[in-house]
C-alpha cells in the first residue's frame, strides 16, 4: 500500500456538501470548476502527491538541510520534486490566467493543498510561502513589477519568501527596524536582518524574490511606518533573465523540532552596499497589505493541520488493522487491535477531528470564493465579513486539532510510536509548527475576538450561527442522525450566548475578554465544524446513496456529536467563568 | 538563574497539606521523616540535581546514546552523575534498611523522584528501573538472592533491568516466547529477545541485573505460564565479586522522539549456550508478581509526567518574565509578555496542572506508606485500595497533562519554542513517551474501570469521593475559596453520577464501558486533582500565613477550579453518550 492515499472521495465530497462545489462553478470566472474536472484534478494530484512527494517525507525528515557558505541544500530529491510539481502547473492552479494562472477557485486550491500537506509539509511550504507573494503582487504591484515577477512566481520558476520577523519583532512588527534608504533613482537600498525566514534560500529555483518589511527614513513609529519592498536575489534584466547578485544572503539555518526539510532562515540584508529593493505600493502601508493577504496564508496554514491529521490517521488506521496484541471485548481472538473499543475510540477521534476540519477548511474556501467572485455586492460583502471570522478559527483550531491528532497516532502505535523509524514521531514534530507561525493561536483568538466579534458587534457570528442552525432544522425525527439533534441544537445555543456574553464582557474590561478568547475559539471550532460535519452526513446517503462511504460518514458524525462535541461544555465554561482569575492572578507571583 | 531550581516549598506545603507528612512519619519506621529532616533532603536533591543533573539534561538529548559491539556509551558526563547520584545515597532512600537502604517513606521519594526527573528524565529513568528490580527482589528473592543483589543494587553499583516486550508480546505479556530451560542444578539456560528494554546496556555501572520475564518447558498457555528470571550481565561469584560474563548481548538502540540520552536497547539472550539465568519466586508466576510491582513503576511514571510540566513551566515562566512584544491589554508598555491575558492564561494553565498532579501524586504516595506502615489492618486494607484506584489515574492523567504542558511550555516562547537550541522542544519529545510505557494509558484507563472499579462495584471510588466531599463542606462563606466551593460540589457530585452510570453499563456491556474508559479516567484525573489542590489551597494560610506563597496558591486553585475544572462536563458528557456510537462504527470501514 501506497504511504499516503489522497482521500480524494472525501474530498470531493465536502467540496459538494459543505463548500457548495457546484454553486462555485457558477461564479464567474470559476467555469471551468466542474464537479469531473474538480475530481480529475484531485486524482491527478493524489497520485502525484502519493508518488513524488510522500516517499520524501520521511526522507527529508531524517536528513535535514545542509548550510554551507551562504547556500542551502535540500534533501536529496527534494529540488526534483519540486520542479516536477512545477512543472506540472500545480503552482498555477489558483492564480491570474492572465500570467499563466490556471485561476481555479481556493476551494479546490485548498483542497489541493490539504494534499500537499499531507504528502510533505516540510516541501509544500515553498509553494505556500510563494503563494503569499504573488499576492501580494497582484494585490498592489506595479504593471512593470507584475510581468517581470508574476509569471515566473506563478510557473514556479521562481520562488518567493515573505521577511517580517526579526528577533526583536515578532507578533508585534511594529517594532522592526530593518530600513530602507532611497537611492534616487525609484529603487532603495535595504539593510536589517530577519529571522524565521522560510524557504529564504535553497536550491529549487533559479531565483528567489524576497518579500521585505523595512522603514523608509521619514517613517513613522510604530506599526504605521513599515512599507513592503520586493528584493529579489538575482536582479531581473529588463527581458527578465536574470542579472547581478544582489546584496543579502543566508547566514545560518535553524535546528528545529520538525518540518527538517524545509529550511528556516536567517537573512542578512546589505552588508555591502545594501539590497537594492523595490517598493511594493505606497509607502508606509505594508502591513496593510500584509494583513489583506493574511487571510489566505492563515488558512493554508489551519489546512496543514487538516493535512497533517490525515497523514496521522491513514498511519495509525494502518497500524490498527494489522497489529494483532490480546483478545478484544469483542472476543475475536487473532483479531487486530481495531477490535479494541479504546482503540477505535482513539482512530475515531482522529478520524471525525480530520473529517470535521475538512469541512471547516472547505467551508471557509467556499465564503472566500464567493467573497471574491459572486456577482452580487451584499453576497460578497456577507461572505468576505463570513471568511474574515471564520479565518482565525480554521487557523487555529485546525492547527491545534492537527497536533492532537498526531499525537493520537503515536498513542496508537504503543512503544513503536516512540520510535523515529516508525514515523509517526514525525508528525508530531511537524504538526507543532502550524498552532506558532503565521499569528500564534493566541494572536487568532485575539483577533477573533477584537477585529472579528468585538468590531462588528457579533453580526457576521449571528449570520453563521444563523447558518448552522438551519442544519438542526433540516435533521428530520427518521433521519439516523436525528439521536443527535439534541446535542447539535445545545451546542450551537451554547455558542449563541457566550458569543452574548463576550460581546458584554469586552465592552465592560477588554482584558477580561481577552483572558477567555482562547476557549472562545475552540468553542466556535469545534462547534461550528461539528455542526458543517452533521450537516454533509445529512447529504451523505444524496450524493453518495447507499454507499459504505454514505454509512461511514454517518457513523462518524454520530461520533462527534457524542465524543468530541462535548467539550463545547467545557471551553462554554471557561469563557463564562474564567477571565477573573486569570487575571486576578499576582504577576510576581510567576 | 539556575536551568532548573526545584520547587521545595512547594514540594513541602503539598506534602503536609496533601499526603499528610507529620501522621506518616508518625506511622512504624517512617519516624526519621520529620518535616524538617525531608526539608533538608529535598533542599539537598534540590541542590545536586539543579547544580549536577539539570544542566546535562539538553547536553544529552543532543549527543544521544552511541552504540558498538555490544556496548553502549551514554553522553558525555551521564557516568559520572549516576555515580554521585548513587554515592550521595540517592538510590538507596526508599529501600530496605536491612540492605544498606535508608527506609524512608514513598511520600518522600516520590517527591524526590519528581525532583530528578524534572532535572533529567533520561538519566532518572536508570535508578527508576532499578527501583523496580529491587522491589522484584525484595518480594520474592530468596535469602540468597537477596544477600547478592539487594546490597550492590540499593547502593547503586549495580543497576537493574526490566524485561518484558518482545516484539508480539507488548501489551499482551501472555504471548511471550524467550524460553528459559532448567540446567539441572537448579539455575536455568535462558533463550530469546527482548525489545525496548530501558538501560538494557550502559555505562553507568559494574554490573547490569536483568529481570526477564520467559516461559518454562512445563508452562501453561498464555499469561499463567510467565516465570521471573534474574539473569546478570555478569555473573557474580560466590563472594559477590564479578564472574564471567554471561551470554546476553545489547543487539541495538533505538532511535527515538525523546529522552535520547537513555539507551532503550534491544537484547538477545542465550545466542550461544543460553544465558545462565535464576528463577524468582515461583514458576509461572512471574506477570503475577509484576502486577504487584507495579503500582510503584506507574506512580514513578505519573511522577514523570509532573516533572516535565514543572520543568516546562519554569521554563516558560523565565521566558515570559524577560520577553517584551507589544503593549499589552493592560497597557503597561515595555512590560513583559507576561502581561498578555493570553499569555498569563497558558502560563497559568500549566501552573495549576503542575501543582495539582502534584496535590495528586503526593496524596497516592501517602496512601502507598499507609497501606504498607499502618499499624491498623483496615486501615492499610483501606489504603491499599485506594492506592490501587489511584495508581491508573496518576500514571494516565499526569502523563497526559506533562504532554499537554511540554506543549503549551512552547506555544509560550512562540516561534523560538519550535528551534531545538530554546528547551522547550525536548520537554515535548520527552513527555511523549510517560503516555506510553509501563502500560499505555488506554490500558491504564481499562484497568480502571475493570479491576478497580467494577470488580469491587465501585467501593474504593465511593470512599473517595467521600472523602473529597469532606473539602467542600470545609470551605466556609468567607473563604477565599467561596466562589469555587459550587463548582467543586457540582465536580464531585458529576463524578459521583458517572461512576453509578459507569457501574450499571459495565454489568450491561463491558464493552461500552470499555469504550468511554478513556473520557472516564480523565474525569476521575481532573476532578480528584482539582479537588486536593483546592483542600491544600484551603491550609495554604495555616501553613505558610500572610505570605505571597498562600496568595498564589489561593489564587492557582481559583483559576483552575474556573478554567481547567469545566473539562469534566465534557469528560462526563463523554461518559455517559460517547460509548455506543464508538461501537456502532463499521469496522471495514477504517
Amino acid at each position: 500500500m501506497a504511504e499516503y492515499q489522497a482521500p480524494v472521495a472525501d474530498i470531493l465530497f465536502t467540496l459538494e456538501a459543505v463548500a457548495g462545489l457546484e454553486a462555485i462553478a457558477a461564479l464567474p470566472g470559476y467555469g471551468e470548476a466542474t464537479p469531473d474536472t474538480v475530481q480529475a484534478v484531485l486524482e491527478e494530484a493524489g497520485k502525484f502527491a502519493g508518488e513524488v512527494l510522500a516517499p520524501l517525507n520521511a526522507i527529508g525528515d531524517r536528513a535535514g538541510c545542509r548550510y554551507a557558505n551562504g547556500t542551502v541544500s535540500t534533501p536529496e530529491g527534494f529540488a526534483a520534486a519540486y520542479r516536477r510539481f512545477a512543472e506540472g502547473g500545480w503552482n498555477a492552479i489558483a492564480f491570474d490566467p492572465e500570467y499563466g494562472g490556471q485561476g481555479m477557485p481556493w476551494a479546490l486550491t485548498s483542497a489541493l493543498q490539504e494534499i500537499w500537506n499531507s504528502a510533505n509539509m516540510a516541501l509544500a511550504l515553498c509553494p505556500l510561502l510563494t503563494q503569499g507573494a504573488i499576492e501580494a503582487l497582484q494585490l498592489c504591484g506595479t504593471a512593470d513589477q507584475k510581468r517581470t515577477y508574476l509569471p515566473r512566481m506563478i510557473a514556479g520558476t521562481w520562488t518567493g519568501s515573505m521577511n517580517l520577523t526579526e528577533p526583536q519583532a515578532g507578533t508585534d512588527l511594529g517594532s522592526i527596524r530593518s530600513r530602507a534608504e532611497p537611492a534616487g533613482d525609484g529603487t532603495y537600498r535595504l539593510k536589517g536582518q530577519k529571522i524565521f525566514i522560510t524557504y529564504g534560500e535553497h536550491d529549487f529555483a533559479e531565483n528567489i524574490v524576497h518579500f521585505v518589511l523595512a522603514r523608509l527614513p521619514d517613517a513613522p513609529a510604530g506599526s504605521k511606518g513599515i512599507s513592503l519592498f520586493i528584493v529579489p536575489k538575482y536582479l531581473p534584466k529588463a527581458d527578465g533573465s536574470l542579472g547581478p547578485r544582489n546584496d543579502l544572503r543566508c547566514v545560518s539555518i535553524e535546528h528545529k523540532l520538525g518540518i527538517n526539510a524545509s529550511p528556516t532562515c536567517v537573512m542578512a540584508y546589505g552588508d555591502n552596499e545594501g539590497a537594492k529593493a523595490f517598493i511594493v505600493g505606497e509607502p508606509h502601508r505594508g502591513l496593510e497589505y500584509m494583513f489583506i493577504m493574511m487571510n489566505n496564508a492563515r488558512l493554508a496554514v489551519g489546512i496543514q493541520g487538516l493535512s497533517i491529521a490525515e497523514r496521522a490517521y491513514q498511519r495509525a488506521a494502518a497500524y490498527a488493522r494489522s497489529r494483532v496484541q490480546g483478545v478484544p471485548a469483542d472476543g475475536a481472538k487473532g483479531a487486530p487491535i481495531l477490535h479494541h473499543p479504546d482503540v477505535r475510540r482513539n482512530l475515531l477521534t482522529m478520524r471525525a477531528l480530520t473529517e470535521a476540519m475538512r469541512c471547516l477548511v472547505l467551508y471557509a474556501a467556499g465564503a472566500l470564493d464567493r467573497a471574491k467572485q459572486h456577482p452580487d455586492k451584499t453576497e460578497r460583502m456577507k461572505n468576505q465579513a463570513l471568511t474574515d471570522l471564520l479565518i482565525p478559527i480554521v487557523k487555529a483550531w485546525c492547527t491545534d486539532q492537527g497536533v492532537r491528532v498526531a499525537s493520537l497516532g503515536i498513542q496508537v502505535h504503543g512503544g513503536l510510536g516512540f520510535i523515529e523509524q516508525t514515523g509517526a514521531a514525525q508528525h508530531y514534530r511537524d504538526a507543532r509548527i502550524a498552532p506558532i507561525y503565521e499569528g500564534t493561536n493566541g494572536i487568532q483568538a485575539i483577533d477573533l475576538m477584537g477585529r472579528k466579534l468585538l468590531r462588528d458587534e457579533g453580526r457576521a457570528m449571528k449570520a453563521l450561527i444563523h447558518d448552522l442552525s438551519a442544519t438542526v432544522s433540516q435533521i428530520g425525527p427518521e433521519s439516523e442522525l436525528s439521536a443527535v439533534r439534541p446535542i447539535l441544537e445545545a451546542a450551537i445555543n451554547l455558542l449563541e450566548t457566550n458569543t452574548s456574553q463576550v460581546l458584554l464582557m469586552g465592552k465592560r474590561d477588554l482584558s477580561e475578554a481577552l483572558a477567555v478568547a482562547t476557549p472562545f475559539l475552540a468553542l466556535c471550532g469545534v462547534v461550528i465544524a461539528g455542526a458543517l460535519l452533521v450537516r454533509s452526513a445529512l447529504l451523505a446517503r444524496t450524493i453518495s446513496g447507499e454507499s459504505g462511504f454514505a454509512a461511514a460518514k454517518i457513523a462518524t458524525a454520530r461520533f462527534f456529536m457524542t465524543n468530541i462535541m462535548p467539550e463545547a461544555l467545557a471551553q462554554s465554561g471557561m469563557v463564562g467563568g474564567g477571565g477573573a482569575s486569570t487575571l486576578a492572578f499576582p504577576l510576581d507571583a510567576f
